[in-house]
């Protein structure tokens, strides 16, 4: 990063930055070379002018060049502006510092739309990524989970895509949480279609970010290479259910690398929608059943699931030498002192002192001069 | 162990420990030391002379004493002869060496019906356990992986209880293989009522299993110290449906500090009955969700669980540079090359070359001067 980062991008270069986020495929490796080394503006320039740069092969550089072409950074920023939205770049106040991990791959701005701040939200945030084609079970789960995180300050992160991705974020809308959807394509492109509706309620209340400029559409590639960034911003993303080929593992990998913290989600092993999170479990990440489970491992010290005991059996909290006595007394009908001692392995004296107490405890009745269970 | 032993129990060491097994209760801690140090028949002796041993509260020594009153070990080898069964003894050819890692808890003897050599169908073997008020999922996933087990040549070992339990064997028998139910009560009682049948079936053609001698009834206890012998028994256990408290948890704990192999099938996190066996994945289990998997982790080098592959989808097979170019076509409708290389981020005439081999691959076709996607 130049020094201008630290004070918030500069006009000339957050122009640069606005036309290689229309020029530059996100997640190229070689734009974000030439950015650390010369800088957005020099980038830019070069690309611009033709001045071809170390590593572009021909193709690749006339592709750029194709498409500088059509590059107008200033309708793009106008564009968002319309939209009560902003291009955020490293180095100003809303960019999360996190995507720094990403190096070479880090984004070159991020279009924004939506109240919050995304350095903020993203502080506390963890990613809910799964199927689309999930089942109710995975739909259930993830609106829960979206809506539990929530309820505890946390911000959902997902994909805005159908299944795992919309039930959590309207889980997370449901309480009045912010939810960050992040596209893989511009911020003003409803897609998918379908989604129209909760797209609108999460940039009214929550924020779409997207590394594509604003009218850009979604390409298989572009959806592989946005989840580097929803791994990314968050402190752990968790899977809730994902086939063998479920770009929501591409997501988990990526956070494996990041060193973000990597959960999933169990489900029944008859589904294959589970097989993947079941995998991920296996291989390398924790599985976690409920909001409290993941807080504990994405959360700040002391943050922890409360333990569930099981019901508290009174029976438990006998002496062994009591228990072993109680043992003794058959489910139906009465024993004498002999049998239950016998029953016991201990003496009549000791049995008939147990049995004492266990009456008093409410466990047993005499009769006569035997004993027996309480109904 | 004595030097007998080693070349099975003399006849009356045999009947020492028909008469011990009777007398002392399941995983006695105190008799096992003291076989340990005086072998069965000085042990029985003193026990029988009424010479208190080392260690024995009056009140525990008198409560043998009044069990050894009614001890007739002549009668128990009569009784399981006439069950067709017998009374395996360490030492025995037929006594599975890997009791001896449960020490001064190690079962006195076992009370063995049915076919097959205990020694044998242990030496693969896998113990199945979980709620015996399982839902039609652990039912399902019981019999499932008692039959998959079975079929692979791996013996199934289980309580004989309902839910769970009963699944496993039943799965097992259904495709003839030997099962072995360890009992918390005599071999010749039939618990529950409801598995009588069952329990025949086992005896038939598995084992029937106890360290209890012959008429004993269950006992809560008794059910808790069973759980040892099946951890001890086995290569491993898989937990398949466990609420918190299950006995099935008392078997997994055992086969951890015995140093198996500890496993547990994930299930709905919805699922209070799943909750234990998700905690104990959380804490030490290996998530399994086939008998593949459960094999790989147990059988032998070079069991290994085959690795399903997802579909094989022939654009994964395309290098990055075709894919890019296919990414660039439209959903619907038809493109000019100029549009595919802006798309793809390269030159026309790259775009072109990708096209062409696109095409006698059958993903595009031409039209005119334009391209699209086939139907």
């Amino acid at each position: 990063m130049t020094g201008r980062d630290a004070v918030g991008a500069a006009a000339d270069d957050r122009l640069a930055r606005a036309a290689l986020a229309r020029v530059a495929e996100p997640g190229d490796e070689l734009v974000g070379r030439w950015l650390g080394e010369l800088g957005p503006g020099e980038t830019w320039r070069a690309v611009r002018e033709d001045r071809r740069l170390p590593g572009a092969s021909a193709d690749r550089w006339a592709g750029l060049r194709l498409r500088a072409e059509r590059a107008a950074p200033e309708r793009d920023l106008v564009a968002i502006a319309r939209l009560g939205g902003r291009f955020v770049c490293p180095g100003d106040r809303e960019w999360p510092r996190q995507l720094d991990d990403l190096g070479a791959t880090r984004p070159v701005g991020l279009w924004v739309r939506g109240p919050c701040s995304l350095r903020f939200v993203a502080l506390r945030s963890v990613a809910l990524v799964g199927s689309r084609a999930c089942t109710e079970y995975g739909a259930h789960v993830a609106g829960e989970l979206g809506v539990a995180l929530a309820e505890r300050g946390w911000t959902v992160v997902s994909g805005a895509a159908f299944g795992v991705d919309g039930a959590a974020h309207r889980g997370s809308l449901a309480v009045g949480g912010a939810t960050v959807g992040v596209l893989a394509c511009g911020v003003d492109v409803s897609y998918p279609a379908g989604h129209r509706e909760l797209l609108g309620r999460i940039a009214e209340r929550g924020l779409l970010v997207a590394e594509l400029a604003p009218g850009e559409h979604p390409t298989r590639s572009r959806f592989v290479l946005r989840n580097r960034v929803i791994a990314a911003l968050t402190r752990g993303t968790v899977v809730v259910e994902a086939a063998r080929r479920s770009g929501a593992l591409v997501t988990a990998r990526h956070a494996g690398r990041l060193g973000r913290h990597l959960m999933a989600v169990p489900g029944p092993v008859t589904s294959g929608l589970s097989a993947g999170a079941h995998r991920l479990i296996r291989e390398q990440a924790t599985l976690v059943a409920s909001a409290a489970e993941v807080i504990e491992l994405v959360g700040d010290m002391g943050e922890l699931a409360g333990e569930e005991p099981g019901p508290a059996v009174p029976r438990d909290l006998l002496a062994p030498q009591a228990a072993r006595v109680l043992d003794a007394l058959p489910g139906a009908g009465s024993a004498g002192v002999a049998e239950v001692a016998r029953g016991a392995c201990t003496s009549p004296e000791a049995a008939t002192a147990r049995l004492c107490e266990l009456r008093t405890l409410g466990f047993v009745e005499r009769v006569g001069d035997r004993w027996q269970l309480c109904r």
